[in-house]
């Protein structure tokens, strides 16, 4: 059974107490067993991890390469501006998913920017909670050769 | 059963032998066929509707808001500048997914920027054909009200 | 008698039902009406065209510099990037007001920009369906070279 | 009898001398006797004012607040770059319409830049002395709710 | 005998009637039996080709891609945004001249920007109606592999 | 006693009616009154000065250098593009402290730049009419040395 | 009695070593015993914290709303570009005052952009050390409603 | 015996107390003097006018239409952004000279723009006060018509 | 029999050593020979120069202006910067046809914008060293007239 | 015997895996052993650290101040955007040499801007693993104030 | 006798021929008697240089500091552009005043940038060949220390 | 013995007597001497080469293809913005290194962009005359294909 790497960046811990309008209401742990749930409906092992450091996100990319098939991540503002988190994506062999639960491109202006786009397999954003469920879905596409 | 309307833009009917590095070597009509496959497997009744035309994509988008109950949309080229057909996607109460076969963030500078993405309930990009059925399951959720 | 030609762009047909917050409550069809009223109180013969597509647009205007003493238009969204329809403007030698029902300059940033302004011999906007009406007097003192 | 405030700001008192090719030939006293008769025409009293300094000109501002029904503003070259102006638009609470003798955006780049725009209710440009007029018509439709 | 497709985009249907002191004096169709004499003189079959809409200029020129060895395009305004016809011209395998009557670079600024010139074979600008003859002869030499 | 100038800028005379939602309920009075109760606690003799003027608001900094020890300035629009004040502010060696009453950092964009900030000692922001008071404990710690 | 939190972003550690001209020659120790002092003066009970973490510093404000009042913050460098702080401040629901030690709108000029400005509840900045006692006078100010 | 005006703009009444190390020490009055002399030299009646205040300059301007044969103007910071002060340049037909003091090129990058410099017949930068008496030659070169 | 200058830039003395993948393997001596052939062709007298130097190809220019009839020039690299070059083209009255190589659109960014376009009368780019025969026979229809 | 510091940043720990046509081969531990052996070869003691943390690269270079002579840093992607660090470098007041393995210049866009260059004593790119020995050989000259 | 350098930059050779309308109708020579003359009238040695060579410039200035008082340099397109003429002139200690013939500032774009300026003493430029006689006068101040 | 080419660009003959706070006081003839005892060391033959002139800079390039391993290049301003010096480096095959004396990022903001430096090996910068000595070991560690 192969592995794959849920990754929640900087704030998203308080997912359903951060501004809700935007993120919606489920706990963050909730959210975390919908991931699971599904992950593991897809036929993987699921680990999920939330940081809100950027060198200890790096650090966890790094690990992955070593035993996981791919990483499904929302790298939450350093989406915006960190080049490192970008060279750690390119640097690693796996695919890895952008997610992000709102629609970055409606909001603020700095968030429609993304450095990690384009090292990135593929984009899903603006589907709430649901935006992790497509990105394991299409991450078992990658996978799988489809 | 409700139906759904899947849109290709300019130049999206050369599928197939359009830069095959980017595209992939599907034809349009098989993708088409797999898209409507997908479709029905999630309960919806389904069009696909091609056009190189701004102002036709206008009529489609307008005559859709009366029998849809959603669309998935590839704008082709017409993603980075038609904001005609941003407003008919803000005009119309239907939700609108934007889909991208490549990831258009990997490619020229002018894919970048999406002036519809503001407008579209959320965007998937760079996972082949396979964007437009993670699109419809998208979709689907948003129906649903899920 | 002499004939004007009003021109709306794209989306405008669904007025009445598009965004009424900006856009106001009235139908397409009663603004027209009104539009052709005020035109004939003003001693014009009138013509109301409507079209989402800028190919469409451009062929009416090449067909009014012909038939018509000027032009009241509404470029709806293609008053922003349609260089096609400016130099259309610019080729023909009758007067076109270029006209707007929301102030466009309090809205998003990209309507701030108008590249048919130039070539326009005025602008009026922000005056809801009175916009037309201001435009069709205004073309009434050009013509009557006061 | 309401009133309406006709107010003209910097170089507007040279009209009839200054550039006679962008801004004709009539004289400052003849226009604002064209105003005058217009906004009688229309049932309004009218007060016309002129001053080269932008304090005076915010300053008559807040004076109309008190006893006038609207204000048509040609705020000359101050229309783009006294955010002090428009802050005093928007403080006052009625409407105010935004005109200008020649169509600004076919002349310098820097006339294409209005920052009162936002805040006024809408725009006329480019209809010579008749501007004005249309500004009265557009203020009285917009006074009596029309 | 091999054929090839001279095309023409918005607005260049007015050759002889618009600003004539920047495009001449010659009437289209004159100009296009000169192009026709021309492209026979050099050994081709010649199709000419020209529409107001960016759509039919994509139609047309997927549907070159089948039956002509080459096409010289003067995509007039769309030369500055239309990414949908760059895509085409992408798309099609066939060499595609794009020409201007005017020095394009010595007049407006926006005039400066050719959205299709990386994707065209070359670029000739400015010599009237001969750019159209001197995209013929570049497109021989190209053709015949010269 | 040593004397300070608290001085407002364009529009803040209109305070208590201008943009409740922003600038709050208080009247330009009573905020005046509360200002000059604050500056005396702190053993400071105080004027209070408001002009709509550039002109007049230099012509007071001028003045102030002669018997102030200080100026808390609240310079409205003029903070966004006044170089006079800014060189009135930079001619007089006394120090100036820059207040807002909202934090225009959250406003418009253009609210984001403050050509005075870099010749003023300090800058408070956001904290409605405590900026004020703010401003005079900022000032008498650097008049005093602190 | 209420507790608030005074934080410091990364090399503030070296206050009194790091380029005394601009930062003054206190110890770090000494600045932050007199900001105890001041806000139990106010009446606060007070925790001060320092990292050269972004990951540390955002971990901090996430404890902070669970048992502070509000939290006066000089984020360093990362005020520039962190808008992973950004996020956090605004995610937190109690209010955060930016405050800086010297001037930054007279240096560099990438220190003149601040990305957390526009979620904070006001701005002090240029005042050297006294600026964090004014922000904990202004953060008293909000606690207390005044 | 023709008389020219010299006219100062805001804060050069400060001249010799205002930044010494960029502006020199000697006073406003005794550069005038100096001023008044050279004119007088040169032939002509000289008028001397300073004013803060933008709305005051371009009254005097006004006025020297009727009674001046040249302005020698040093517009202090309005040159940067007062567009009201250059059309009243451009409104009036006499010769105005641009003078100042400092090398406003090597000083802040804002004082490198200046907009008054398209509509004066000259510019002359940098040679302290001598700025003015090479300005009252070069106005005698063209009033001489030489 | 009328004389023609072929001007090339620096580094095209390389030609067939430098970069052959953008510039082809003939070598400078056979493309000269082949460009004076096809000038004696068109009845023209032909000088090839060049130089590495922007002071010697303007001292070039210059010369040419009493002995040439028209230019054909390839300013290589000085295309992008040398507004002296700019000066020279415009300060000779006898037409310059700029040409290039390559497809300077298709390649490096600083290689899209020319400084001499403007100023020439035409150009040529992409098409190998047939982008110099495109320049003679397009130089020969301005010479005579056509 | 002085001792220095080697200092990798981000993703920096992958050499030899990471990216190998941009960043060669070798491992990082053997980078290591010949760093350290340069470094002893020209007398000095020598420590290497690395860290994906923005935070414990700041740590580090704040503890370098106290015990070596000067750092050779590679600070990864942060040298982009990290003010942090460069806030640091120039807390501490032993020299920093900047090295990169690859030409920064040459490869993507955004990796043309250091914002720590302004306050290293010098930088050192594009000479694979030799840049840090060049930066050794660099420092040990400053060190030694040559 | 102290000796001035007056240089000419790129094309001022054609003065008189070149664009009369901009730069006159005077012939190079005739100004440079008039220049010589003007400056024996201020007790000056004179020598008047030309090169279209930006080396041969730089060569001269450097000459310059060895044996002249001062410089007048026209750098003529050059001044956009050549950072290495601005170092030579940074690089040697006599003054150099840069003057223009025409007004730079109401022409091309380009021409309103100077990087030249910074570094001058002081700028004359729009007073034609007169500007020559001022920029020798202005020297003669700065010479004789007044 | 392999032989090295080291080259300066504009003003470097200047070194010693031009801004010594930023160049150091070894004169040019000195620092020649060292940089030629250094490379023969090194094992190289050894020419230095300097001009004003980019057209010889150029030439002198072309020429060290056909006798030179290598070029340790000082272009001086010429590096920011000499394309055709940056096109005749990517002409020769033989490697550049780029040198500079000064850390050019901490001066001048248009100091910061070097067009050379995409095609150059590699940089070093901010050693003073050192930068010459690294980049000649720079330069062996690559002819040695080390």
């Amino acid at each position: 059974m192969k592995k794959v790497l849920v990754m929640h960046g900087p704030n998203l811990n308080l997912l359903g107490e951060r501004e809700p309008g935007i993120y919606g209401t489920d706990t963050f742990e909730s959210i975390n067993n919908e991931i699971t749930a599904k992950a593991n409906d897809l036929g993987f092992e699921c680990e999920v991890f939330q940081s809100n450091s950027e060198g200890a996100l790096i650090d966890k990319l790094h690990a992955a390469r070593l035993d996981c098939a791919g990483v499904v991540l929302n790298a939450g503002a350093y989406t915006h501006y960190s080049y490192a988190i970008r060279d750690a994506i390119a640097a690693i062999k796996i695919p890895v998913i952008e997610v992000h639960i709102s629609n970055v491109h409606s909001r603020d202006e700095f968030r429609n920017n993304s450095v990690i786009s384009p090292v990135c397999a593929g984009v899903i954003a603006g589907f709430g909670k649901n935006s992790y469920s497509l990105g394991l879905i299409a991450l078992k596409d990658i996978i799988e050769g489809e």
